[in-house]
């Protein structure tokens, strides 16, 4: 059911948005149901993301029973166990028939373990057995990513053979670009593309046209591995193995895609402390509570950039000056620490970063970086010198910033590597860590050196 | 030439990456010539990526001639333009001979328009129009994304009439999943799956089989959208077509998946005023001259708020308490605002906010806002007190919390909205709006309560 016709290719979910969202204004949920009925199960899923959650409920009580199971499915988790919440277990099974055993696993893997046992007992026995074989792998390695819904062949088949066999079938599994080549123990040789079958002689054996060079993927690796993989030889599908080299499916490029889109939001979202499965639409209740975790860490790294301030109260008590220009140290500190730490970051996460080429990097942060705090650091010491008329407080801040722009290169390239080796995730605890760093090192240093000038 | 035989599928770039370093560092170019020959053009030219620039130019000298095309379309822009500045016109000619015209156009594109121009003049007739035709759409649309080589089927055909045309061919293009259908103006009509042909009776039409469903992507299409399409429909191609529905190419899932990948990237970098494209290893003097800028329009920010803090210098001068606390009333305003700041430009990425819920998603950012900043600023006010002795510094800062975090989050929400409507990207401009705000409020409220406070 992929390739689903997109009726509404040329379809704007915002306009759509705000059509359904009048019509369910003005009362009518048989006028919203019929729009909702024109629509792809995608669209329709889309339309849910896209909604609070009060309008989300009502929107989903009017989709078509058919489709349920396929606009669920295209939800993200955090949207997805909402959905399930207002479910019972019949309701769950009914929903879940008809779908890939991956996404079946995926769904249940929202669930708490309970429901999950009762939803599975309730389903037919070959249908629980294939999304057992899924569940037993954890849902982030290839296994959990895999759909046991394959075609193999023997080697020593003809072509015709293979062919005839393909034609006994209503139709081939989604995103079949090739039927995978077994021996009689179920181990995996090699491929036979779709194409290759296509444009050679149907008389000759399986293996003298099999395709040995794609190595299968072991069922235990990441994900991410797997994205990166499929990234890099451009795959539509790839078959995956037990230890035994036994095949126990494959992967295809539909779920590839949300992990490649899910690992590059995970940066962006982690560096302000959320996330990437985030609903964009959670209530207030709940975004309130996942977000005071992180204020109440920034709130802390706050309090000891203000006691390092504190030490120096006598000197800002002199000098209020002083007081004036120090959230510029601080500041550029932050920017200038921040570029560095997104490109280390963004570099780990295309595997490019390593023991190998980190002392070139470091070194082309700092010479970026002295660079950089030599120009602006200047430019800052003559609009201090002009706006206060004080040479000292001019060369005070020049000599700051220079500190402060350094330690933040140095910070931003070493944190995330110390972070990753300490295996705690850098995009997340990167920024906070940084940003107490340039604090505490541009207070210290702008209000350290005007202490010891001033006396 | 997809599918390329990863012989290194368990490879991983660090390891190798040091090893070709020894190698290079002990001088044996023959060693690290024939390293490379055991590698996949992809594993090469991630190698290449992850390279420092002079160890970069090395490598690239002693590739395999025949798989130096294949590597320079697996590189990112700026490294591309790297190479090939070291490069003359025939070189040029002889690298890019054999790649897809999609991937040629998108390496010329890198070049000044007069060696383009040189380029394109020496290439053999059949190229130089095929690439020509790719050229005339703007990289960023489906125009600039898809590849010509495609093959196309009449459908009054019988489907044996297809299998025995195909069979014909040595093989396919790469990732073919389905034939196009045309009628004799070149017109398109539908896609004829390859998993249909293998499973219908030979002896139907074309026309019998024919799936109509999906609509084609006009060639002046955005990449974004496209991509938006590929991943919601789970497509691996889709045909494009001119303002006459004619036949023009095909846009394949591997070309979708970078610019999934670049748009993710974008809002990451953008943020910390980065180009999704920029080499991670760029050399000192070209990473700090595009950082510059960037520093020197926040060092313009950190001065207006500066200049607030200048307003209040005789309350600063009169309580040195506030200079130790303002940072943390800025600070807080910050982290709360990039928090609402992610989601919505995440959301719009997602084609998630519009005019339909962004009053919802104001009025949740508010409330979410006015709940954290309750807490937060209680315990802040709590600490303040005890810290200081003084409960008008205590309720000073309480009430300053509580004004700037709820600036923050309709900063955070609206900012990337407006910026939006003014054709400024929110990625790219809306964090330094967002602090700026956030700073000018942090510091104007709780120096403003002071100042009227203290007296």
């Amino acid at each position: 059911m992929s390739n689903t016709p997109p009726a509404d290719i040329k379809f704007r979910t915002q306009s759509q948005l705000g059509e359904v969202f009048a019509a369910l204004d003005s009362g009518t949920g048989r006028e919203v149901r019929r729009m909702l009925s024109t629509l792809s199960p995608q669209s329709i899923a889309q339309l849910l993301e896209s909604s609070p959650p009060r309008i989300r409920q009502v929107l989903w009580k009017l989709i078509d029973k058919e489709v349920e199971g396929e606009v669920l499915q295209e939800l993200t988790d955090d949207v997805q166990s909402q959905i399930l919440a207002t479910m019972d277990t019949e309701e769950m099974v009914a929903v879940m028939e008809g779908l890939d055993a991956d996404d079946v696993a995926d769904i249940l893997q929202q669930l708490p373990d309970r429901v999950m046992a009762e939803v599975l007992s309730a389903m037919s026995e070959t249908d629980r057995q294939r999304v057992e074989s899924v569940l037993a792998y954890d849902e982030e390695t290839a296994g959990g990513l895999m759909d046991t819904d394959t075609i193999s062949v023997r080697p020593n088949l003809t072509l015709d053979v293979v062919l005839r066999y393909l034609r006994r079938h209503e139709q081939l599994p989604e995103s079949t670009d090739s039927l995978f080549v077994v021996n009689r123990k179920g181990q995996y040789i090699g491929l036979l593309p779709l194409s290759k079958l296509l444009t050679t002689d149907p008389s000759v054996t399986v293996r003298e046209v099999v395709n040995t060079d794609v190595e299968p993927i072991p069922a235990d690796m990441s994900d991410t591995e797997v994205a990166r993989l499929f990234e890099k030889y451009d795959w539509i599908t790839a078959p995956v193995v037990d230890s035994n080299n036994r095949l126990l499916g494959r992967i295809t490029i539909d779920d590839v895609v949300d992990v490649i889109r899910e690992g590059a939001d995970h940066s962006l979202m982690s560096l302000a402390g959320l996330d990437e499965e985030e609903d964009t639409f959670a209530p207030v209740r709940r975004t309130a509570r996942r977000r005071a975790l992180w204020l109440g860490i920034n709130l802390l790294t706050a309090l000891l950039a203000s006691w390092v301030i504190s030490l120096f109260q006598d000197t800002l008590d002199k000098v209020v000056a002083l007081a004036i220009l120090m959230p510029i140290v601080a500041s550029m500190g932050g920017v200038a620490g921040s570029q560095t730490l997104t490109v280390v970051i963004r570099g780990m996460a295309l595997g490019q970063i390593g023991r190998s080429n980190l002392n070139w990097l470091l070194s082309r942060e700092l010479g970026s970086a002295v660079l950089n705090a030599l120009l602006w650091s200047l430019v800052m010491g003559l609009i201090a010198g002009l706006w206060f008329g004080d040479q000292r407080i001019a060369l005070i801040i020049v000599a700051a910033m220079v500190i402060n722009l350094v330690t933040a290169a140095l910070a931003g390239a070493i944190l995330p590597v110390a972070l990753r080796a300490m295996r705690i995730d850098p995009a997340l605890a990167g920024g906070v860590a940084l940003t107490t760093v340039t604090d505490v090192v541009g207070f210290m240093s702008f209000l350290g050196l005007a202490t010891w000038y001033f006396g």
